[in-house]
């Protein structure tokens, strides 16, 4: 019967003196005192091994990052990781590692380049520190969904291949589909929509969306996971930033209880509910005041005046919150009508009911009401220099579609400011971007 | 505060002549003895409302599926749906519908062709009975990815951009990538293999997937849902056989727990864990014996011999297991070696590891132990014509991978037959095929 090797030293307090089996790699070999200790590891975390007395088994013919079996008894050891080690009786190898590893898988994150790292995805998740990356991201796609379907949402799968772009036909990616030309979805925009006209009211999805942007920066991807919401009946945006305050909270008390080591890792800490409740709601035009006055005064002294919520405002907005408010949250809403898609619901001549929430520096949130009066969407088109094709699929707004919103979460870039990584790419388990298109 | 329509008998035998608030479409309006009756609809069901002494609103005004707000007291009534009604005060309109439905609503669903339920998915899902189909996909996601971390195994999301297919060429759509040719991914499995040689050992993901095939059949679809699964340290495809039964046991469970109104809609009823567990494992070669027998004897009495595991055998071979065996799943194992892809792991020179899951009539799953040494994923590519460079992937194998394995269940197949649908198209929210690329 296989243990994992987080629960050795239990089975061993629990059942002292009965033998075990353990499946894992080899991650580090080492002399000490003329004993070799193999450290194994499994999905679960580490054990130490002594294989010294494992018969017909030459340790000198180990390589690191072998697939072994091996069978022993688990002996309570202080010294050794977790408080127990596993003196080995029998080992097989399952899948001999070739020699020629590619980099030290075992060797500190820092010293492997996130080339190697992205290039080499089977060996450097074997890293415990990258693998807790996407141990993080799967607690979090799966609270995002726990707590949207606590509130009644259903969870939706719609086509990734689209007519044309929702927001316009720049930046798409071009599919040859049979003897037709499609495009690759950059939102389910449009569909999350038609699906709230429907009378699901509350929707949400967790799916891949693209975007042919070609810069190529620490914050981009062009294919990324859109964490998608969209419900009816609301008033304005502060509806959807209380509902994304809900859905951040729960998302960081379940990371707090489930991935603590993974945290720990990467000496990272998620806020607390209370910061989440309290991050400030900021007028674009009131954060743009706070945004050139930051940049004015003290280390970040800027020569030029910040004209919109750029990647420097949001930086600086982010350093003013976390010093003033004490929060690494900040929604910024009522953003100018020229800034969002024409769908996005007025809340005067000039401003809309849209929102952006910023985590730590970053835009990780873009969203609003939307328009639900066709006649509205129509009259609208002329401005964004938009025919009425443009808007066909909105046509089904003509029958009793009520008001609504809602608003996209970027996966990758959550992930990567709740560790703290330098490059989204790093949350990416296959990052596409112009020049990486394997593995 | 809003009410939802399933929660206003209680509200009305916990609070009685309190006054309350719901919003919703109008699904009927009906004349009986002289009063006008409206039967509104919200996400959560229908409720009967009677406007008569609604303030300033002529009820001769109102369109089918407007969107309003209706602040009343709600009354118990024997006569109503659900026991209860409520007598509105005050009516407003949150969105009229214009009088031009391109269908009825409430229609039933056999009366509305399968293309104008695909056309206007915003009004064909306001048709609870074609809703239905869509909370039940929803909960088949959940059950399906609830049930794989309970067994420790962590969510993935990988790219759906790949420089070729994993299963050869043909039959993939290609993407213009910036300068260069990327393609759609059919199916994962090269990632969630590269993601088991990684040490996380058990992986799943939900995603889409692409076969660029030209038929139009009511079992294909261009675009789906595919719900897939890798483990590490398996021994045979009967692990994988064994995990399956699990998760569609805890599907047809919390399906059976959560959506009975749903499934009663459709008249379906879910197996029990006792059937699914008794799914009978038939090798290859005897179910090819067991499908001539079948189509030689009584009803479906066939001229000629069948040679492989076609639809038609799917169909035969579930109708026997549901004569003989009583139950509605089937696995067939033990496929020969011709039948499957390269990767697939030998039993011996002919038979392969590998496995398909027949669901009433419809095969829902193929999947298998996979070749886990890179130096035999060599050896064996000559007989399928490749070369090396069409396992580049599979490089890091060399690197300790052990014995693994998985599958793939098919969504829309899955709720399809769960819910006995003709077509497979009528489980995509928005299908694609050959011709259709809209909405």
């Amino acid at each position: 019967m296989r243990v994992l090797a987080k629960d050795i030293a239990q089975t061993c307090r629990d059942k002292p003196g009965e033998t075990v089996e353990v499946f894992g790699w080899v991650h580090r070999i080492r002399e000490l005192g003329g004993i070799t200790f193999v450290i194994l590891r499994d999905r679960s975390g580490i054990l130490q091994l002594v294989l010294s007395e494992a018969e017909g088994f030459d340790i000198s013919d180990l390589t690191l990052e072998s697939s072994v079996q091996v069978v022993g008894v688990p002996a309570l050891n202080e010294k050794a990781p977790g408080g127990v080690e596993l003196r080995g009786h029998k080992v097989e190898y399952i899948a001999r590692s070739a020699p020629d590893l590619p980099y030290q898988v075992n060797a500190d994150t820092g010293k492997i380049g996130l080339e190697a790292i992205l290039d080499h995805r089977a060996l450097s998740l074997r890293n415990p520190k990258i693998r807790a990356i996407f141990k993080v991201q799967s607690t979090i796609i799966e609270a995002f969904s726990q707590y949207l379907r606590g509130q009644d949402f259903t969870e939706i799968k719609t086509s990734k291949l689209v007519g044309g772009g929702t927001e316009g036909g720049a930046e798409l990616f071009e599919v040859a589909y049979f003897d037709k030309k499609m495009y690759l979805a950059q939102s389910p925009q449009i569909y999350k929509q038609i699906m709230v006209a429907s009378g699901l009211e509350r929707v949400f999805e967790v799916a891949p969306a693209y975007r042919a942007e070609k810069h190529d920066t620490p914050r981009h991807l062009n294919e990324y996971v859109s964490l998608d919401v969209e419900m009816a009946f609301i008033e304005s945006e502060q509806d959807l930033i209380d509902l994304e305050k809900g859905i951040l909270s729960h998302i960081f008390i379940e990371l707090a209880r489930k991935n603590t080591a993974d945290l720990a890792l990467w000496h990272a800490q998620v806020p607390d509910a209370q910061a989440v409740c309290q991050a400030p709601i900021i007028p674009y035009e009131e954060a743009l005041r706070i945004v050139n006055a930051e940049s004015a005064s003290g280390a970040n002294k800027q020569k030029s005046r910040i004209f919109d919520i750029n990647p420097e405002a949001e930086r600086l907005l982010c350093d003013w919150a976390l010093r003033e408010k004490g929060t690494d949250l900040v929604f910024v809403n009522e953003f100018p009508r020229r800034y969002r898609p024409f769908y996005t619901y007025p809340l005067d001549s000039t401003r809309t009911m849209s929102f952006d929430a910023l985590f730590r520096g970053l835009e990780i949130t873009t969203g609003g009401r939307r328009q639900h009066d066709y006649q509205a969407l129509l009259e609208v088109l002329p401005k964004f220099g938009l025919q009425e094709e443009a808007i066909a699929g909105y046509r089904a707004f003509q029958y009793g579609c009520p008001p609504h919103g809602g608003f996209a979460v970027g996966c990758e870039r959550l992930t990567q400011k709740i560790l703290g990584l330098n490059n989204v790419k790093e949350a990416s388990l296959f990052p596409r971007d112009r020049k990486r298109i394997e593995p």
